[in-house]
């Protein structure tokens, strides 16, 4: 462990904590994951692209680099490995690739003035169906590496039933550093109907210090769950419990989406035309005071959102935070487009101009395919 | 120079050459380019991301690396260095940055098979006025490196005079390796109404072996140009000059934007809120189907492609390139699928089915600023 | 009952029969319906409205005039006119707009070649809990209008649970007209679960001549649960049972739409901001082609769909029936542009241009409420 | 001429004028004009259709009835008859339809305290080269009946140039009933660059006590062009010169469009296609809000607009003109939602709501084509 301020330091000093972003959708894009498959074995194979993806992060102004140990589990990283047919992948166990996982995190993180957190994922649906002992089990395995290689802190993410969240919450408390726990759960509560009022009290009971919500839907019905999580802390006299956030970086706006359950899963864009989704730079500013005015005081995304969207985070809070991110270059984003003197960008120089703009999506018109036949 | 076979040579082989994609664009989203200065200076300062970014792209089947000296202008690097108050900025010269930005090029080409093209830029507008001799004076002086460090083509792009491009033209046939140019104008041709069939022609004659159109619009803009330079050549007996193409990876089908000229620039999104207009890697696909039923054998992109859009060309004509890409782990996007057992994905292993979708912005609804008023 | 050849000759004879379309909808954008209260009032307060409404769809090349008696309820007439505080309507009867409903539909039906359909809907879920005699008893009411003035046919229409689409068959078949009935169920079946196969077979046991889809989805997802009662009367040996389907005049393609089961009723754009989302005379073009490749053979539209939708329907078929409509002025939608020599449509002129024309919104920018700063 | 208040009298009087909406769109829609064609035979061949449109605009609240009689021209009406071969149409004069346009109109403005404008449309560009004295005894041969049959006001729309608004305003100040005029330009001036502020100051000269923008633009665009014009009025001291604007029904916010200058007539779904670009009622609402705002007092529609568009600009100034029109049945648009006890309809019975709400399009997924491949 560092000798850096911890999480909860930093958060019982008022501080706003920027998270980081997407690892297995960018990495999918860049070349180094595969869809559908979304396991983390660049870490051992091409570490630089893990590594430049979290340095991206640290300069767009994250306080936390998370271990890119999502979907570690042998039997998918066997199961894709064989698909792929690919003797190097085979050879590979998670204990490499989380070993390898943290000891990136933490070189960036080295970098700067960044916390490592330790990524706990849900265990599969038919391991969860043998019950608390065994899951416990399961979770246990996943933090070897992490409390043998001390991470900063925990963080459980992606949970779909509250059970299962208290049960990892019970297993990370274990290690001794403070745990964070996130739902992937939309105002209708958990899979089982548990409400988000409930699922984050009996969080905070089991033992995590920050809760939430994360993945699955846009920042907006993210913060609809986490408003009613805040209201059940309070009626439960856990005001002390810190709200986390980690939204999609996809607008998720869909009538009968929360209803369908399967949030983005459900999406028919999933996982190859999402990019009209994709939420813009403004929207994150927008999302980022909207989380802060409702009292979020960890603040990141998941799927979707990219560097720049991180950094629009950071930079919208810069004036509760005391800096601007490296990579703002001293600049508000509005100020920077007065560096150029083309007549397009004169009245796009003010915040205003922005958070006026619906965007558009240029779609329209001419198939490509119609082009052939002139030939 | 290296000992692979060249550019000319593969093309005259019959085979069709991947470009790589944009460069400015998403070095500005992970943090390394601010937006309306778009300097290269990262090539010096952090050369960890512009390295990566070229592996993106070569394991994404580009078979070409452009050294990333778009914008390297002394003028610009000190206007954007003082607007920054950066002394570390100021103190490079476009020499240092064009040197380093080479070395990077040529360093990932070697790690494959792909080959370094100097990327040659128009002069400024004012230096442009000053007619013939001093613009191929300014273009010698930008080859300089490229000479020097022997890049295996050089790739003149973004010329809307054809004059300008002639010029830059005969300064590269100096160097004595083959030339490429191409034009960002629409099908109403160059900033003079020089038509495209002329352009193309002019600078056949002028000695480039391929040419074609970059930036500015969508696929199906730039292709339509290209069935108009095809045309001229055929017309004038030039049909042995290759075509190329590297489109925006944006949506700019907007009624009007053809005659406004400005292309992407007029576009109220640009830069900030550009996300929802992004191609997706199925219209990739189409797009390079589309490009090659049309004959063009150099197919890239420019400002929006990423390296999934560049997989996705490799992909599309892996038959005709006897080849996939690294990053395509051996597999069509579609069977890439199959390796989950969600319900969700079992209809999506079909090309067929990506090619009938149309992608929704799930744009709607609430905004999030009213959730604050919750509180 | 007119000397004219009914809806079952028409339908043995092999003809396509082409619906009508939206009444409330369209009655409340003309200013004689209000939203959410959706009463038929004006066919005795306005009859030139009403009337007007049905002579368009006449001359759009509609066989069939459905009377506007949706939501005649004497409660709901009450409940409405008492918000208004509407002493006119309250002196209203469902008897007195029944019949003149009847009375409106067979005047402008004589002007053509149509048939009067009298239009039965479900009766309340208070009532509907009551159980079959007494919802048999409510049916018995509605009808006896129909009854006495003599209408060509019965249709039943927007049921959700088969049971109540079987008893309003069992009573619209004891007055001895041809029978259809349509449910308003998604590919996932009925309220309770029934499945459209099944909801199919049990509409035609219980004497339902014509059975199919109508409102609540749009054309695509009607024609999905139309395919599945096909195979479920094929299954039944019933093939000789004709199909029919009218579907939203309006986009309801949201992904998680369908298990939200409200339909377009869970649409946030309802009733207010439907505009985007209605479909072009080219989906219309479409769907009548799709509807009729599946077997259907009664194509018309609910709500959302207007004159120009229908007209549509019946210029796509007009081959299969054998006629143009009057509205058409002897011309298909393509050939008509020619008149104009206007430059704009020169390239419009085809039905592959309009067939692949993705149409685009137009929304973007500067809110209306910027100008106002001006001043 | 009536007894009632004239337009000058009660503009004077500080009444806000609501204009009507579209005709040739919407009787087009509605089958009774064929696009591309867009004549006004139907005055005389269907009045009922006319009629009834003109009753729908006065219950939403329009003060003026305009004569249908926008390319009322005898080469027009000849050219359309023979491509229909419709010997009833060929048998038409302009007289003819001229006379029965006003005599409709002068009947519904009776129904209510309407007045009567008769309209007046540009010449054709061929006549429009012949010179002042030709187009002066164009525009005197248009009026004939007018002056005859004692219009309240003349209205000139769809102007480009403003030499010929000039001789249009000249020839229709004879007649002795007060001028209104609007030209169809954006904020770049009209077809020969004269600015906004210069054509609203030489209407006025000429003659017009209302001047304005019709046409081409959406509401946001035409009200730009607007506040030049009211500019230039200040400047020249003719501010007792009245506003108006009557602007599309569709949103025309794309890149470059104003550019190009051909307005909606450059749209790529112009005229079969508009639907996803149709304005809301809730647009129409801030239209109203901003162009009184701006100092706007005849505020009406053109092509696009319906009568429940025309319905929202009454409701929304229903404070400052003292009342609703007689279509919105005593109740605001939102309360009117709370009739329904339907729970979707809860969360939408306040404004609020509506303004914030960004409607989709619901496009998506699936095309009809697909379904019936299933067969």
């Amino acid at each position: 462990m560092t000798s850096k301020k911890g999480l909860l330091e930093r958060l019982a000093a008022g501080e706003v904590i920027i998270g980081d972003g997407s690892f297995v959708f960018l990495l999918e894009r860049r070349g180094y994951v595969s869809a559908a498959a979304w396991t983390p074995e660049s870490c051992v194979l091409h570490p630089e692209a893990v590594r430049q993806l979290h340095r991206e992060y640290l300069r767009a102004g994250a306080d936390v680099m998370q271990t890119a140990t999502f979907y570690s589990s042998d039997w998918q990283l066997q199961h894709v490995a064989t698909t792929r047919n690919d003797e190097k992948m085979k050879s590979l166990t998670t204990a490499d690739i989380n070993s390898a996982a943290v000891d990136i995190a933490r070189g960036v993180a080295e970098e700067g003035d960044a916390l490592v957190a330790g990524s706990v994922s849900p265990v599969s649906s038919i391991a969860f169906k043998k019950g608390k002992e065994h899951v416990v089990g399961e979770f246990t395995k996943q933090m070897a590496t992490f409390r043998e290689k001390k991470v900063d802190f925990l963080l459980g993410e992606f949970f779909i039933n509250i059970e299962e969240a208290e049960w990892a919450i019970q297993a990370m408390a274990e290690i001794g550093v403070p745990v964070a726990c996130t739902m992937r759960i939309p105002s209708r509560g958990d899979a089982a109907g548990h409400s988000p009022q409930e699922c984050a009290v009996r969080m905070a009971k089991a033992g995590a210090s920050v809760v939430g919500v994360n993945c699955m839907y846009d920042p907006d019905i993210c913060l609809e769950t986490i408003a009613l999580m805040k209201e059940g802390l309070k009626e439960a006299g856990l005001d002390q419990t810190y709200l986390m956030v980690q939204p999609l970086g996809f607008h998720t706006q869909d009538p009968g989406l929360i209803e369908d359950r399967r949030g983005y899963n459900a999406l028919p864009e999933m996982p190859y035309a999402l990019e009209p989704r994709a939420i813009t730079r403004i929207d994150a500013h927008r999302f980022a005071r909207a989380a802060y005015d409702l009292g979020v005081r960890y603040i990141g995304g998941c799927c979707g959102f990219e560097p720049h969207h991180i950094r629009s985070l950071a930079i919208e809070l810069s004036k509760e935070r005391g800096r601007l991110p490296p990579a703002a270059f001293n600049m508000t984003p509005w100020d920077c487009l007065k560096v150029s003197n083309t007549s397009s960008y004169k009245e796009k120089t003010s915040q205003e101009y922005w958070f006026n703009l619906n965007p558009a999506s240029g779609r329209q018109v001419k198939p490509f395919a119609t082009l052939c036949k002139k030939d």
